[in-house]
């Protein structure tokens, strides 16, 4: 309910066009709504990325996975559910038959139209980090935005990613997914002017402790305009990259 | 370009096909832009931000400061040095008389203009959480935007925060900065639409381990469009935040 | 055995009603009992709890877990096991006919009547919180209590805890559940005046560490009035939760 | 503004009372005032505790100090600041001269009468837990509480607490302030009835990690009704304690 | 070899009974033995404990634990190996049809007689403790000493322990089994005179960190007197304290 | 009060001798006596060791130190104050002007003759972890042991400690104080067939993380019959080979 | 290779004073081999190790290790993957049939003809640091190299190491693998003159904290001449020495 | 004593030249001379390295630094003492006036002509990193090397690197010294053939750790032949640098 609406059904009640009983009912709920800014922000977000709301697969049974589904399926043509393992998937396909499901990137989802802003570009340091680089990729598109892919340009083999740099710099983000020692953020913030958002990811062994090698050296970057995202976070990496899209593409 | 159309290319100049003055032109860009493009870029970098590059106070000698200093203002209007504690201005103050010392931010600058471009606030939990802020907000300021603070809103009293809710959704990029739960992060990144970058403080004691539980706290943020940078480095938040503002005003 | 049961014994034995061979056999477990004053406590706790042991099922054998149920079964009406899994029941709920299994909670239990003090409240931040949310609930309820559950109001949509902000502020006590960064707790201890009982739950990933992030938050809320319990302790938080409630209730 | 309160107003605007303009600003302001319902409670808490708001002396200059002490004191009768070390005491004392300092708990107050209601017992392993045991009880005192202190009854020689034991046991509530392996609580849970805070102290060295090893143990206490604050954090387990005995006390 | 063997092994070539190069072969090992005086004392251990060496089960193959139980078994009477799970023992067990299994401390053992030297006694807090306990148990049996066993009395039931007193100050020794916040140690290191062995255990969840926290507590006691092995290291702590046990028998 | 004298009591109660209520003031305080039973213990422990109790200096105040001092002077011959440092002597000598300081171990002490019971070896790998072994060795010399001490025979040299291999093993029991990698501990374990206590020390730095590094080791030892203290816990060390020296000496 | 010098090799072109082809070789090292000299290293490194690119097997699927070796194997007759494991090879040996697979250290590879430079040693702790061991020892084979392997020689029977000096002291270059508290490398560091390389393993349990306590162990040495590899990473600790020992033997 | 001095020994008894008595009297120390062959080799180190030992100045008093210098400048034309701060040096420099001082690395050492052996290059990333980086380099060159020094080369900047890869390229080892991330080691492991010593240093701050996220980063670096030595270690890197540069200059 808009400022313009609450307007209108003063006047109406001014006006004795509807009863002042009436009119307390539908304010009601108008103050949440109002003071929680963001409930209408939900529908702006919306509007633009169709994706008022993300299911987070891990830890929801098939069940409540399929219901929420099913509830955003009916208010929007956009519906998005990460960190969904194949074996959901298997188990739940047959009660979405109309959803598509990613298995790189683990995705299960419905989209109209394909994103058609371009400006990110996801790079990875090895084939391991794929499937993280995969959903923060596939984030991003169903969020509206074209993606450039550059994978497999890990610091070790440097020419790899010299090769690709012209592409690399002409991104308005970049999201840098690495493992390991995570040093590729540092050199990728090193090469460009533009936002670059790390995520560390799992990829590893040993001292690597599940990644917090890389996390504690995307921290520590030397470059500046490196932020960091939680380890393996695709999703929230892609978040913040369509966000900073949209902004340039103003 | 590849080696067929070097070889192409110098052929063509043998046989007179093309003088070697547009030979040079056609190869100029190639291995320096393609493989070295970012010594090119700081040149632009400087263009745009007027600081191709920034002193690292801490850790520095007084004469190293000094120096570097000396030689980036002999190229640029604008210089920035960050992490100069009052006892060492103090000691060098005479020698960089032209310099203004913020004692707050910690920051040594000149600058030639004051930044306009709006769209970056600056949001802070406690009072302790300010000298981050200020080295964060300066350092928009010095690279050309122009900063809104809010301070003191941390979650214990949630309608401090919510009483500038308006203020806070109108930004470009929303810097948090904050220490012990650093729980601020979340709820900004819950009520806004734009991208927010998180900067965990040491304020805290015992369990707040030095930062690490805001670290941490603010990685594994439950609202999406949260990136984080390391303890305690505004500066590096507001040169990634400076960054986004600038694709924003493109 | 009490002071005047002593002073009795004592005076029996001057006026030659018992021996003092006879005294002696009742007094020789006296000091046990009475230093341990706790014995005596245990009965009395069971009188107004119901419950004088609880059997954590966790790291015991199938026919441990039996035994001791029917051990405590024979003495009490009221007899809660928790921490077992579905597969533990599933091969021992023919031996424990008459117990109730709640599989969202793990928790075994018989019980006589309903809890029936009303004043404690029990919020999670979401639904992946859940199971260690009622846990503690159903520890309360066990316990005597009356419990409100308020779930899914995460601070990313911080209006959904606002929304029930009169629910939350008429608590006696309140046990915040949360996983991921455990931001919930200090936003509800700011709102509140009850004390609030902390519960991490290692809900999350990567940085997460297993519920470390929101151990560590909760442990350094900027809001007062908070305590912390272990990481997914839902027993312990109902425990502390239902101490505090019939305090008030007395 | 209430429910009756939007009611009325909806039905002065039906009435032609008021205008539709007038009536939206009343309204538009609604939301705010109630959502932010807990700044009236910040009064309520006044009225009772005598202290709508703590000063964490921590980190805060001298004149911030100074400042918000003295604007405290003109609202209140009741005005403390934690954390004021002897030196920053000997700097700001004469602009203070009404406020008394104690110098084990580092608290620096103003009351009006003493702390009147019992049941609030403070528990210390050793000496050197003293400071943080003092920083609770003055808490408790100054919220209106009175204390009962039990020094240096640590595990290695548990006679001295049972010797004690009738004492401890016919609390209300007890905060129990422990450094080293932080045993204490443990012990101190498995003796009585009453919900226990523990305060891990960073007492100790070597493998203490500043408090680490206390913390942890007290997390992990094998005994049901125990509650962790921060390390060394006295005065949390004050405010929670307090708030815990009044609901008691009502 | 002996020192009396090297004198006859010269006298022998003195005699020219052996020629001076077979000599010489024969002594080119001695240094090596002698100087490791231990290779001697291995003889020695297993004269006196019948357990010159123990096979750590963990991590070994099944033919290498039968093969070298084998070898073992043909050389003494007494052969122990740890860390024989369940489904090991059942896949050798037709191999090893001498051998006598423990499925509760995972030891397989051979042995000739029963263990006679009293002074021993091993404490745990908890039932979960027991298969630690349990491993203590059995090598201190297997390699001579008879042991008291005292289970289940964790400090949050002082009582059991101190209905138990007597019995644990007879000892030489005390291994204390404990999980969880590991206070136990410090309980009994603080009601005895004799050295303390403390056993963390990985028992307990969350902040227990498999067994950190009673790592830490122990290493962290305030009673003197005790000292500490790894975590779940019954064998370690048997070791120790037959070691401790046998210098009191000498 | 033992058995008898309850027997005799109740006899006297019996005969008149004295009243129930006299007979009830003299129980009253029984059990406390008999369960702790350990404070009897503190005088037997007194009469062995002349140290019925030793001052942890560290974190006391000058006045603490000097006052607990004079107090057991009053009582005992012996007396010892451990983690006294050389500005905390120089302020407190003229108060204790019969106390010898020794500033390598920082004890300061009184006692009547020297320790006489040999069997004890410490043993240091470099010089800097000598301080700690000095805190070690002096414990056990006041405690009545006699010490032998074999210093800087760190494993980077081996054949320094193989020279004073016939010392090592004739030992009853060996305290091992190592930093940096601790690995000493391991060695000397594999070489003796007495118990080895390992003290690890924070000598060190980067990743020995204050003596983190030799902990782990040590705790980690392939060797069996080797129990860890603290870090640094020279004192903890001394006690516990002190305690079991004795067992050998009876 | 600066502007002027291009700006002149092309005119000399242009004047027909070198020709085109010998300008190019001299134009095209100057971006590659300037910059990307690596590019031509990676085939010296090809002719002298067999080994230009390694498949690191672990988290990638069937089909990339097939396809990746069966790639390289059309290059090159030496071709191997590393962390290979027992279930992968089972389903991929039918399409890989001329490759070789070595259980126990888990590398896949062909290879032409067997390693002939001497040097490099191989020594373990324990049986169970075989498998890591072998990972070393075998990529240092298949790089050209011959490998002396000495297992099973760890610090508690250190008679084991000394027997086999002479064989360790000829060295060029040694490799010690070794779990739990790792000290084998620094006693193997004081009793040689070549480097080592300390490979810590995930052999051991509880404190060892997955190799934690003998990485940090080998870190801290204080045998100098030694550097660590991560936890677990024969393949690792293999290259660095071959590259070593190649240096030594050119 | 060697192989052939015995085998004499035993033929002089056979002859009958010497007894069988002397003969064991000559036996019986050969052992602990043989097994401790590395006390020759200590010798061996000193004639080619100049240095058969190097006294670690941190945590020695002056009397003890002087001492030892003096006493092996007694016996070598070369001493070196790492971690000699300036203040020592202050109060020490009178009593060892031939020795020189270097501030940068801190360490004092007197040595008789400069190193010549070429082949060690020594790589930083900043500028706060050379105190580290210097006393590797001091320590190869004390040690008879000649040493290339690149510094503040720092991946965020690749081209500073690029531009000197032919100097790096053209060493025998390479050690590079790196703070904050420790990226460059990875970095530069890509681009050189050669191995390649890693040191991870204390420079940053915040989530750095103090040098951990460095360390951490290079146990986990992606290039192959890189090993790591500990935090600040620059004297180490320089001893295995040597080492290493030694055998390829045999």
């Amino acid at each position: 309910m808009e400022e313009n609406q609450i307007k209108k059904l003063l006047a109406s009640i001014a006006q004795g066009e509807i009863s002042a009983e009436d009119g307390y009912k539908k304010l009601r709920n108008y103050p949440f709504e109002s003071v929680e800014g963001f409930a209408v922000l939900d529908h702006q977000r919306e509007m633009r990325t169709g994706f008022p709301e993300v299911i987070f697969g891990q830890g929801k049974t098939d069940d409540q996975i399929v219901e929420i589904f099913l509830r955003l399926k009916a208010k929007n043509p956009n519906v998005m559910a990460s960190r969904i393992s194949a074996e959901v998937y298997a188990r739940i396909k047959d009660r979405l038959p109309f959803a598509v499901y990613d298995s790189m990137s683990r995705i299960l989802y419905t989209k109209e139209k394909d994103g058609s802003i371009p400006g990110i570009t996801v790079v990875t340091a090895g084939t391991g980090d794929i499937p993280v680089a995969e959903e923060a990729a596939l984030t991003c598109e169903l969020m509206g935005n074209k993606v450039q892919r550059i994978y497999d340009v890990g610091v070790s083999g440097l020419h790899r990613l010299i090769h690709r740099l012209d592409d690399v710099q002409q991104s308005n983000v970049i999201i840098v997914v690495a493992g390991m020692e995570g040093a590729l953020a540092s050199v990728v913030g090193g090469l460009v002017q533009c936002p670059v958002i790390a995520v560390p990811t799992s990829i590893g062994y040993g001292a690597s402790f599940h990644g917090l090698a890389a996390l504690l050296a995307m921290l520590n970057s030397c470059a500046s305009g490196v932020a960091v995202v939680n380890i393996d976070n695709g999703f929230g990496a892609g978040c913040m990259a369509s966000r900073i899209n949209q902004l340039a593409g103003r």
